[in-house]
């Protein structure tokens, strides 16, 4: 087999063996097929993309490349969740609990990642104590106890993904919707779940800015799990302004509680009943979605969950008193509200912009060895379709020092884009993509 | 200025400027600009194609990633001429004595390349004593003495062209008509000519297979020479058969004498009065085209031009008595008939595969390192059209051992396609291609 061959079969639109993907990755993996060739090979993907099969194909050789995660040992259906990304995303936090309560595992393994705010671990790390260094056997025994637990990921999953990636990266490869549903749905897959809930962001605030490219992403990311036997289910969900109203580390933890007491915002917890009733199905606790859902805004009603939450805390060095009393989470004593400069309604909120003023407030990481703090970030007043009148605030900047820079406060002001005409609510939820088909 | 804008620029269909092609090429040659970045926007040019200003934009920065030629100090007007690459293509040697005998310098540069025989330089070699390491005054003073002379090419000509080349050639992303156009014409423009004859070859046995395709890389050099400000023609001529009957060099040589004693295989003669015919109007020796072909005609007819071509041997050095004396041209000893196995009219030769069988003799180069045979190769003495009967013989293997390998042998007979019907003639010249447009 020559590289050459398979870069010239993908260019003239044929579909590549799963025998020729393998080689492809492994050797890439290896070192052996150098970067110029895979990055024509990739750019020749943009161009003439990949068939579900194929794709589910490289899928594989990509989990090939590295370890995978063996959880036989966790008793029951263990269902993952995935977001594409987006601002305010406080969705697993929430739904952990709700899981467990009804006696599905939910054993999640978590990277740190870039971006405006850290990822679930950082969220997590916002209450003293709370441990996500445990060893396999802890995580393990932890969920057959309690059926929660999430640590840091240590193995080094799918790592031709991570070679492939940057390559895109620099390569104008990255926004091929093949490439990315196998890079995803690679690191998913290679972390031992039986089932996945996708949740695609569409919009300024998402990797995907349209709704139809979103489905097409979420589409093809259900048709790998299904060539590859695991239950997939991906929604279509709205990223043109922030979920909730919480963004930076420990203002979300305080919004998962709220949202666990029946309190939360209404989009967040929408949401979370949404993901939580598939994941809750495919788990097979519930037969019917719609009898999962109402069954988990029940919970979320009565509250039912937050003692579960208080024993995940616990069983992680957590202080699970933070759930009832948030002074014992580090938020930034600094407050400052970034008040309308004209009347108008809430057309949009650009997500991204948002984002990046809580990164540089320091809620998140912009590269790698950047350190958080779990303490500041942003709550939104104004959401899409909201009346605003000049002077009112649109949001509030939680800040470690007294001094906000303008910077910042332009930022936020900038990412809200007001109208004088009355704004249409836009849907949260565009639609649910199964291997049945699409449903909008 | 960003790489990788400028691959997701041409991605996406846009048009590169003249600055942003100088970046990525100047900075590709210094090796600032990476393989991987290279290959993955040579395949997106593959997709997306080049407009003509931009090819020519992209020429001229593959030019000036290195020395030009300045032939300023040669009195009259400079043509030069071109052939994509076939097999058993003798022109050059035959025109230089016409070209020089109607008053036109015959200045040519020349590398030695890989392929079926050597090149010009190397065909040159099979007269004992021809030297063609010149000084570049010794090469200008020489054409401005006798208007011919032909030297090595030692200048580093357009290094971006060979460093993309070989990048191009494992990537699967040579066959794109702007990257062959622009490779070929800074090579060509690099080198000093005020005008270009392309003798763009068709076929089985040249780089384009198709007439269409030939005829599209035609255009495309003409554009590239007419935005540059150079004269530049275009002949599409068949490559489905080798040009004349001899491949291999002192078999060549022997072949240009005769042509230019009136006695030349038909199509050789034809295309070297075409070529010839239009070198001579560019270099404003004559106006019209039919009168400059009808006046080369009339020289190769009398033999008038062989007077210049010894003129020509004898100033570089070498035995001018060689073109009245074949003997004293090394011409291996020993000659294997081929004979036809069975009945039947030539249809075609893989003119490809018959130059592989010369190459195996040691009439060419596989790798630049190998030494060359000047005194084996191979005469064809049946040509598409003519009928052939069993055991009467296709060719005639020149070879250095009394034994020649049946592979040569099978390859030869496997380079005739002949079919029990009547053969239609191919025209030998599919069209022409000036600035004023395409005449088929």
């Amino acid at each position: 087999m020559r590289v050459y061959d398979l870069i010239y079969k993908k260019r003239q639109g044929e579909v590549l063996t799963k025998a020729e993907l393998d080689f492809l990755i492994s050797g890439y993996n290896k070192g052996e097929i150098p970067d110029y060739q895979m990055s024509a090979f990739a750019m020749a993907v943009f161009f003439k993309g990949m068939t579900s099969e194929e794709t589910a194909n490289l899928t594989q050789s990509i989990i090939n490349s590295g370890e995978t995660i063996d959880l036989s040992e966790i008793e029951g259906v263990k269902v993952d969740k995935h977001s594409t990304g987006g601002v305010g995303d406080t969705v697993s936090l929430i739904i952990a609990p709700i899981i467990a309560h009804f006696g599905a595992p939910f054993a999640k393994m978590s990277g740190r990642g870039l971006g405006h705010t850290g990822g679930t671990l950082d969220k997590l790390e916002s209450i003293e104590g709370f441990n996500i260094h445990l060893t396999s056997q802890e995580f393990i025994d932890k969920v057959n106890k309690n059926k929660v637990a999430v640590m840091g990921q240590t193995a080094k999953l799918a790592p031709a993904d991570g070679k492939l990636y940057s390559l895109r990266d620099v390569t104008a490869t990255v926004d091929s919707i093949p490439l990315i549903a196998s890079s995803i749905m690679s690191k998913k897959l290679a972390a031992g779940a039986d089932g996945i809930v996708l949740d695609v962001k569409t919009g300024d605030g998402a990797f995907m800015k349209s709704v139809e490219d979103s489905f097409s992403l979420a589409k093809e990311m259900v048709d790998i799990g299904t060539h590859l036997g695991k239950e997939t289910v991906a929604l279509v969900t709205d990223m043109d302004q922030p979920l909730g109203e919480a963004i930076g580390n420990s203002l979300e933890v305080i919004e998962a509680f709220e949202t666990l007491r029946g309190r939360g915002p209404e989009d967040l917890t929408k949401l979370c009943i949404t993901v939580a009733g598939h994941m809750l199905v495919i788990a097979k606790i519930f037969t019917e979605n719609q009898q999962a859902e109402n069954a988990v805004r029940k919970v979320l009603e009565s509250g039912e969950a937050l003692a579960k939450m208080k024993e995940f805390i616990s069983a992680q060095g957590g202080d699970p008193d933070v759930v009832d009393n948030y002074s014992l989470l580090p938020v930034a004593k600094h407050k400052v509200a970034v008040k309308s400069p004209v009347d108008g309604n809430v057309k949009k909120i650009k997500a991204e912009t948002l984002g990046k003023m809580a990164m540089m407030l320091g809620a998140g990481r912009a590269v790698k060895t950047d350190s958080i703090d779990h303490s500041v970030g942003i709550i939104v007043h104004k959401k899409q379709g909201d009346k605003v009148k000049h002077g009112e605030p649109l949001a509030t900047v939680y800040s470690s020092t007294s001094q906000v820079s303008s910077d910042v406060v332009d930022g936020v002001i900038n990412s809200y884009e007001l109208t004088k005409e009355k704004v249409e609510e836009k849907p949260l939820i565009y639609g649910v993509v199964t291997r049945e088909g699409i449903k909008k």
